[in-house]
């Protein structure tokens, strides 16, 4: 790092792959305050060149392994596919770079803290790329579920999917099983998973997971999921495809009201985003009488995906003193296991024709 | 019947008992074109009277056994415990009247199968009565998804709950295994059914159904559930609970857009209803830009329970002869024989522990 003083310092970025969603992070560390790229990384190093070239970045390397090399980077933003990521992050950390993983992070639980360990071994940051958790929305929702606004927390029920074409059911990286065995529970269910963590603070024993439609090589394509929780308290469903209209809303129910968003993953405008509380008595006499209480929340405009990319800049820029990491490193290496384990779960559930099977433990 | 034209007949009606939700069906009647109430039927005759008195209604009874032995009355509307439907449609329809049951229609599919037998073996008309059926709304929207404006149908998801205080969580009919064993899945469970087979029009093959919280007994007080049907092109899920404020929303997704009703069981108003259709591409590029097409169609208004009201007159008033039933009696059979299979592997499957059971099989 440098010389100067944190609050003035910028985390210097090196992107490994030219994936289209590096693309849109690169527009993301742009607009961050404490973030700035200075190579990008692709197995061409003509790709690598162009890339750059086109968005002024100084560098550009034909390896993964040269910009890990190099010193004057101090974070490394991996959207490789995910049967990569275990090589690549672990070797991040042994080069020293703080690592920003997309998701889903591993094939498997065991990978996942393959990676932390070793980040941890590192003394690097690690994050996996969930950029909904950054908005102030979110905050915002746990805040409101946390005080009682809709009573005791009782369901989660969501959906989260988009309509790929044939080229990509047949061919696309997220639907190869080499390179992202997981599909649509990875891709897709990954988010559920994490706003079901956010909204209960609380991991589930349990899940049924059934896969009604899946590639050849047996890549889930559609999926249905229902988490168990811990008592008869609380319950939640959520639904994830490759084959249907964009959808991603989320409705958390308690005993006395509901908070519905419809668009958790990727708010609709920059601008503002929204939340619905409802208070909806139902019909409460002989006849027709439904007494409305709705009201939707603006929440103050917020770029999750530059946010997150200076979230991640104060774990390492305002970690209290060299050598010592941030406290809340460990929230979300946390989140990330937590994730990684119901994911683990929903695979097995699915491979075992919709058992339900115990979501493994993990230890934080 | 009268003498009169069927165009100026009314059905004459005769309920059995004084619940609740026979207050909110005689308003129902008021506001029909083509019905009019004559008796009520209560276990007390004292009960029986002052409701009659109370709402200008010229007979009472004593007993159900009286009611039936009336000439005078067309049809019945039978709004008793789960448990006593079996008996009381089939003695109804011994007696010659058409009947109106509420849902759950049966506690087994081999009840609701006797009852349907009875009720042709009688010559009378059978429907249950869910009302949303018979809103203009839903013909509308499943004319919509035929149409292809979501492109080919993949999913729905939705919900149904209400939120019972202590007092309907430890003593109310509908949590009672001597009442109604099914608890909320044949007290809203039954709607989610419904509305699956109005917008697929396709029975699903098997379920997956989990039990989350149960009263002592092990009546279902909070349930999630997944339909899977033939192939791999459709699925379904959809939440049940006694232990959530008031939700009834449904959304069925295509493959190029959705189709989302807020108040799919009782619309909010009865002057207007609405459904929303999105087609949302998601994310496009590189950057956050998403391409909202998202319309609120408005329904003219309908006020459902009279609704239901007029469609059973139709069935019996517009019957093309004497002693020959209206060709759309079987369609309502079918529904609710098709909603009882379904319940009926709803209950099987989370007896099992949530394993995958198979729908059975209904002969229409």
């Amino acid at each position: 790092m440098s010389a100067l003083p944190a609050s003035e310092r910028k985390l210097r970025w090196g992107f490994m792959g030219a994936a289209s969603i590096a693309s849109k992070n690169f527009h993301a560390v742009k607009g961050s305050a404490r973030n700035e790229i200075v190579a990008i990384a692709s197995r061409s190093e003509e790709k690598a060149r162009s890339w750059a070239a086109e968005r002024g970045i100084p560098k550009a390397y034909g390896s993964y392994e040269a910009l890990l090399a190099d010193p004057d980077i101090d974070a490394v933003y991996i959207p490789l596919p995910t049967t990569l990521h275990v090589e690549w992050v672990s070797k991040a950390a042994a080069a020293g770079k703080h690592v920003l993983v997309e998701k889903p992070v591993a094939v498997t639980l065991p990978d996942a803290q393959a990676m932390i360990a070793a980040c941890r071994a590192a003394n690097v940051v690690f994050m996996d790329g969930l950029m909904f958790q950054h908005h102030t929305r979110t905050a915002r929702l746990v805040s409101e579920l946390r005080s009682g606004t809709i009573g005791d927390l009782r369901r989660i029920d969501s959906g989260f999917s988009f309509s790929g074409d044939a080229d990509f059911l047949s061919g696309n990286i997220r639907v190869k099983a080499s390179a992202d065995p997981l599909g649509c529970v990875g891709d897709l269910g990954w988010y559920n998973c994490r706003f079901a963590l956010c909204a209960f603070d609380e991991v589930p024993t349990h899940v049924t997971a059934v896969c009604h439609a899946a590639t050849p090589e047996g890549v889930p394509l559609d999926t249905s999921t229902i988490l168990h929780y811990k008592g008869d308290a609380r319950a939640a469903t959520f639904s994830n495809s490759f084959r249907t209209a964009f959808r991603q809303w989320a409705e958390v129910a308690g005993t006395s009201g509901t908070l519905r968003l419809d668009d958790f993953v990727i708010p609709r405008s920059p601008a503002a985003a929204e939340y619905t509380l409802s208070q909806e008595a139902g019909p409460v006499d002989d006849h027709r009488r439904i007494d409305d209480k709705i009201t939707k929340v603006q929440v103050m405009g917020c770029v999750q995906e530059s946010q997150m990319f200076d979230d991640f800049a104060t774990l390492v820029l305002d970690a209290p003193a060299a050598g010592a990491r941030h406290p809340d490193c460990a929230l979300w290496e946390g989140r990330t296991l937590q994730t990684q384990a119901m994911v683990e779960a929903i695979m097995t559930s699915i491979k075992a024709g919709g058992a339900r099977v115990p979501v493994p433990a993990v230890e934080l």
